[in-house]
């Protein structure tokens, strides 16, 4: 939460930002974007991770010493504030809020422009963890140099979220084992009746100088994925409401084939929660078995021709581990409603 | 085979192409590639059918009266002579080489040039069929102005090569119901094994002025699946050998989600054989069901780190209709071998 | 001046063409093309470049002896005559017009083709300038072989041309070094108000074989911050008219990030200049600092819903460096101006 207020503190009065600001910019094409001109939130997430890979690569880089590139290994929960349109210029900026020994907080905010009325919109807040792997060794991760920090205050919160994400990290790494099966005939509105699942050949452009994927484009894939499931639900025009924190366990190596899965976990009135699973068959020259390289939850909303949210169809249950999965999805949806209203105070009241 | 020997005596003897001539050129960079170098077939089927679109659009719109866009409806059978690699150049030509009344075959030559060594080969000769729909009523086909022809037996060959593919197109028709059913935990080498399946967000830029999607758009994604299939199956580097015709039976419209889904159904000493189906969702704003949009098979050999062709690993049958598609791509597999032989005599001698 | 008259002299007296010439085309598509159907300039300059690098990559290995890439060093002002749009396809052609010891002159002509309507329009000619470096060593410049020219005339000329740009390119070294700083909260219509940057992380296929970045791919970046900085100053839909002589004095390697930054320098009543710089920041595997590695002017004109160009706001000038600048800019635009009114009498009258 911390971050979130800082950043916007930082943003209305117009505080110098700390660290390694950067800025890139780009304007949305219509392959960004679905046929309703909202630009996925895969193509926003894409550009977040290379924003947070350029500045933690520089960062890691700027002391004397190995040379090596920052890999992401987690990204907070991110929501979309409001949807960005093809024309529209999408403004990124990244600076690097904390550093643990082997380890970098970068903070990316989305502004986005419509250049012709000049109107600007926030779009996301998004909080990234990297890790500097040596260019020589890619199993070994080097020291990070450390930032200077403004206040005490600041280093000390960086330091909870630190702990308070790699608590998470070793939780998240028990729930991989799941795997989701094909359904024959489904009834609609079950979880068989949207599920989809994707495979795509990891080619030069989608890797790091590694050789490994990007974080970004493995997160836009999801999201590829996660919207085909929310469209064959509720069959309208759908956008990613938020994305939940997914922690990058395992390396992707270029010429893998990964499959990409995705099945509706639950249903509110107006979202539906997707979980997403990433399988890496690492199938040329490699003794490597397909292993489970990433997973995490999409919420989706269903839009009007007007743009408006819509209520969506409700998931029908079918299993008792659907049932589980869906008591679990409004747990989660509960909490980030408490959360939201809590931060939807004024800030003078914290 | 009449068009390839036309081709070739064309080509050799230097006699004066027909019609409406264009040469499209580009450098083949990474992305087009694999991991060995060796650019995707379907990244030259891709720009096959860009070329074919191109010259037989122009064509069908060089008369007044109504403007129409060409629509692919077949290609036949393609070789890959030879394969092409990162940085090579390829020039691709197309000409009309005969009109009925509502469709136009387009026979497109490929070569690719190491503009390092000058060396260049021909990789492909491809025949297309397209037919011109009107830009105000996408159901309704135009008439197609016809060609001059400069011996009338050239004429004569067309006739017979448009009335044998308006035969297979129906023929083909027939057997598109076939679904692949999902296998869990297949033994090695099986058709269960290898199968996969692939979805896509159809987007702006892969369409037509039309809103259709581009056939070389679908074409590509098969061949992706097919060589992941293969791949998959052999896990060596594979290279597209051939693609059986495939007909475009209905159109696939912008917005659309396509799942292209592949299977081995044969393997000989060293190639695969590789069905791949392609079924259009059309979820958005439609009344209508999913439905089969192409079919095709695609044949793979398997090369080693030297670039030989080496034995594949036999496919193991399971199933009563496994056995039936392996029998008749044995067929399709000694047809092609049998044509193949009377191909490489002397022109002479035919 | 004097290559574009040959041009448009041997185009329309169908004076047979030099060398070389080599023909690509492409369709143009939607994310070619900013929301009013315009294809961007940048993607015509990227085509342009593509087909310069290839003729002369060619043309420099068709000698045996040390294999070679041609690296783009120069491009001459290029005036883009008439807006291309989404659909239509895109006839670039290029020819070897002179050659010196280590450089090769190409010029390349643009033509779009409505495919629909037969109707062609010339979009651009262009001249570039080539250097080949060996593939062995990148620093080592080979030699040219020399090319044969019909008349004793066109190798004076071309010589003439060469010289000129020689020149040119030393004095450009020198501006090098200015840098664009950020403004808080800029008045409307000041040089801070519009001043835009971008940054990109250099990918495996915007590099030749070389392992540098394409000239194209560079040209295309700096007209996509051109064009909004433009659109940021007049709020309407605006298209590239002219790009200024641009020399790349410094590659850029593969890995690198690079900033292009761009800010206005000059309005007449109906233009804008915007100044165009390239950073390149070779942050990993390099003890290099950040350089300049290109900069430019780039002209653009506004339009009404209708097409046709209308007036633009004037510049705010603040600083006496933004006076200097804008009286450069005006300096520039009175003598494109002047040539321009030279070059459209009549060919006769010269």
């Amino acid at each position: 939460m911390l971050q979130v207020q800082l950043s916007m503190r930082t943003l209305q009065k117009g505080v110098k930002r700390l660290h390694f600001n950067m800025k890139p910019k780009r304007i949305m094409r219509p392959d960004d974007a679905n046929i309703a001109g909202n630009v996925h939130g895969g193509t926003i997430l894409k550009m977040i991770e290379e924003a947070g890979a350029i500045i933690s690569t520089r960062h890691c880089n700027s002391q004397s010493g190995e040379h090596c590139v920052a890999a992401l290994a987690r990204v907070e929960r991110t929501d979309f504030l409001s949807p960005m349109c093809i024309g529209e210029v999408a403004h990124v900026s990244a600076e690097i809020t904390y550093t643990s020994k082997h380890s970098v907080e970068v903070q990316v905010n989305v502004l986005s422009e419509n250049i012709l009325t000049g109107a600007k919109r926030v779009t996301n807040w998004a909080t990234l963890w990297y890790v500097p792997l040596s260019l020589k060794n890619v199993d070994k991760v080097l020291e990070v140099p450390p930032i200077q920090y403004a206040w005490k205050e600041l280093e000390e919160d960086g330091k909870k979220r630190y702990e308070e994400q790699k608590l998470e990290r070793l939780v998240t790494k028990q729930r991989n084992g799941d795997i989701i099966f094909p359904v024959f005939n489904p009834e609609p509105y079950t979880v068989g009746y949207s599920q989809s699942s994707l495979i795509h050949l990891v080619g030069p452009s989608d890797c790091t100088l590694h050789g490994f994927v990007h974080g970004g484009v493995t997160m836009k894939l999801m999201d590829e994925v996660a919207g085909i499931v929310a469209a064959r639900h509720c069959k309208t025009n759908i956008v990613t409401a938020s994305v939940d924190a997914i922690n990058f366990h395992e390396k992707i190596k270029k010429g893998c084939v990964i499959t990409i899965s995705g099945r509706m976990t639950f249903t509110s009135n107006k979202s539906m929660e997707i979980e997403v699973f990433v399988d890496a068959d690492p199938f040329v020259d490699e003794p490597k078995e397909r292993y489970r390289a990433v997973s995490a939850f999409f919420t989706y909303v269903s839009l009007s021709k007007e743009g408006k949210p819509v209520p969506v169809p409700q998931l029908v249950i079918e299993t008792e581990d659907e049932k589980r999965r869906f008591e679990d999805g409004k747990g989660r949806y509960l909490q980030t409603k408490a959360k939201r209203q809590v931060q939807m105070q004024p800030l003078t009241q914290q």
